[in-house]
């Protein structure tokens, strides 16, 4: 059988952390990529009313299609008619959509290293073929235009990701533009993943449907919305694929949870309470900016958006799984090792997570800044 | 592009059938399969104190892992270990986490015909070969150990559901063991959906588990339990694929709804309420079985569970969605056409879905009956 796909070894990590939690230590979670805070008040309110009110059978909510695309024209200032948009149980099977729609077995779709795990396992799972594109500092772990002129053959697909997962990165709006032209003339179909749209420090995050609309764009309520546990997501095809995305939704997955659609349509007018957990994470960012350096963790990217620090840990190891094992069994803070996002170098890398309250954020760095300079120091014995 | 995907026309039916609702009109809709009941009382009180207490990251539930073990020891006299099992967002990814861990693309899966819509679309969607073997009233349109004997070369893969979409019928202890015999004997491997067990009005459903542990089953909450807007489903493998199975759901979907979780897990015992829904739906199916012979439909699979009547209807038309449509537009209710499950006999078929309430579904029998007398007249004219 073709297609080994790989488990994340997060998961590995975090099963050793509740192992830990359960044996009476403290643990704080930054080893994945979800809020601690809920649902908004008023989405949760609302799904209280639904609960009492309907018997919830297969349903896809014409309003919160309506509300979505509303977003696109607010937001970007792009038309999406309803008939472009499916809602999906979270990003996850919106990305097998598109591709298993979009592409055949065998088809190379490119995609940054490092980059979210999901797609390189996703992309095999379906027997397509991960074309792996190394993204280092120098172009701030993102992909550039340049890069994909120069594939030969030129793949059928790329995903890219901005803000991305694990950097936090977004890219730079012009070489967006220049990727979508690149791609337009060499044909190769667009995955735009803004699962973390909404979550940025600074730059704005632009849609790639701002520059074409011939491409796929996946997206969720479980990062700015902080309903991952709901399974919300939708997709956006492009025209010329939608009714197939249609066949292909019904077919493979028919419709997405009843209730979480209720409560995420009125999730979508709930800034005030979002923004604040925005602010939160910009705290929780600026803390660890702040501390990284007295960790020994200079070599960061820049963390533009999301609520991700991926850092350099090469002075300290070679071998990140085994290091954030050890990271948790001596401080109980859970964090990712790189080899989850990239298979080649991510060995001298991890990923924190910073979506967690504030005080949790403190309390993290309190534990961890001995056990690093500990380290740092028997380094420079 | 290959791996065309055709949408379900019983969703221009639900379609037109929700216009005429919009502009007044009464409809009972017979078109999907799903209860119109909610889900069980205290699944929703559940629900309620989850939603209050919780902030509902990514989560698979342990305790509703170890509870549908525990069911398929208690139902079935076999044991299933947690690790085989994977809890997922309804049946429909379950079926797509089976095939594409178990098969490549270009493998053929049998399957029975007429079948569920969904099979024949999953299986074309990851570009893998549908092999559809014609199953008529003589095997009660039920696959049989000596069809897929007969099979040159084998598929890699076979689709058995028992009780079956869209007639309702379970295949005979005897034939299921036969059927595990021949596969296990050709390497074919099975999946069985078993997403009707629980709705038998007679014969007892055995899951394929009971004659060999090498073998898929999906299943979910949709019908017995209820909650098919819940989106929660599970799928068991075979021991040997278990951990592919989790490393696939790791990457293409992550985790089921929480809230749906916790609901299931209460809904397992709620038994009383759930036999209720059952009596309800052996009431209707005796009040359609009285009536259909009035009805010129006479013709009919035996509908040993599930709650479905699929009727041949070839003494009126060929042309069974424009039936479907005509009969709706005209008596204001909803049903589904052949051509859903059997792309080469559906056209003179028709399946009514008698998961309503038991008034509706005198109603709609009232309904229908004089449009179809009057058919039945003008044909024998």
């Amino acid at each position: 059988m073709s297609g080994e796909v790989s488990p994340f070894q997060a998961i590995a990590v975090s099963r050793l952390a509740h192992e830990l939690q359960a044996a009476g230590r403290s643990v704080i979670h930054m080893e994945f990529g979800q809020p601690s805070t809920g649902a908004p008040k008023r989405a949760v309110e609302t799904a209280h009313a639904v609960l009492d009110a309907e018997s919830m059978g297969y349903w896809e909510s014409p309003q919160l299609k309506a509300r979505i695309c509303q977003h696109y024209g607010d937001t970007y200032g792009v038309e999406v008619a309803p008939r472009r948009l499916a809602i999906t149980c979270g990003a996850s099977p919106a990305l097998v959509l598109a591709l298993s729609s979009a592409f055949n077995p065998g088809d190379q779709v490119a995609l940054a290293r490092p980059g979210y795990v999901a797609y390189r396992g996703t992309i095999k799972a379906l027997k397509m073929v991960p074309l792996e594109i190394e993204c280092g500092e120098e172009t701030r772990f993102q992909l550039t235009a340049a890069q994909i002129a120069a594939l030969e053959p030129a793949p059928a697909g790329l995903i890219i990701a901005s803000p991305a997962n694990p950097t936090g990165t977004i890219l730079p709006a012009d070489e967006l533009a220049a990727i979508v032209k690149v791609c337009a003339a060499r044909n190769i179909r667009i995955i735009s993943d803004e699962i973390y749209h909404g979550l940025s420090f600074g730059p704005r995050t632009a849609s790639v449907l701002e520059h074409t609309s011939d491409a796929y764009v996946i997206n969720s309520f479980s990062k700015y919305f902080s309903m991952a546990g709901w399974r919300l997501g939708w997709i956006v095809s492009p025209d010329s694929m939608a009714s197939r995305t249609a066949a292909y939704i019904g077919n493979m997955f028919l419709t997405a949870p009843s209730l979480s659609q209720h409560a995420g349509l009125v999730a979508m007018d709930c800034r005030d309470e979002l923004e604040g957990h925005l602010n939160t994470y910009r705290r929780n960012r600026d803390l660890m900016l702040a501390a990284l350096p007295a960790l020994g963790l200079e070599r960061i990217a820049p963390p533009d958006g999301a609520f991700y620090i991926y850092a350099d840990i090469s002075r300290f190891t070679d071998d990140s799984l085994g290091f954030c094992m050890q990271l948790l069994k001596d401080t109980g803070v859970a964090t990712a090792p790189g080899v989850d996002f990239d298979p080649i170098n991510g060995h001298k890398f991890m990923r924190f997570s910073f979506a967690v309250s504030t005080p949790e954020l403190e309390d993290a760095l309190e534990r961890i800044t001995p056990w690093f300079r500990a380290r740092g120091q028997a380094q420079s014995l």
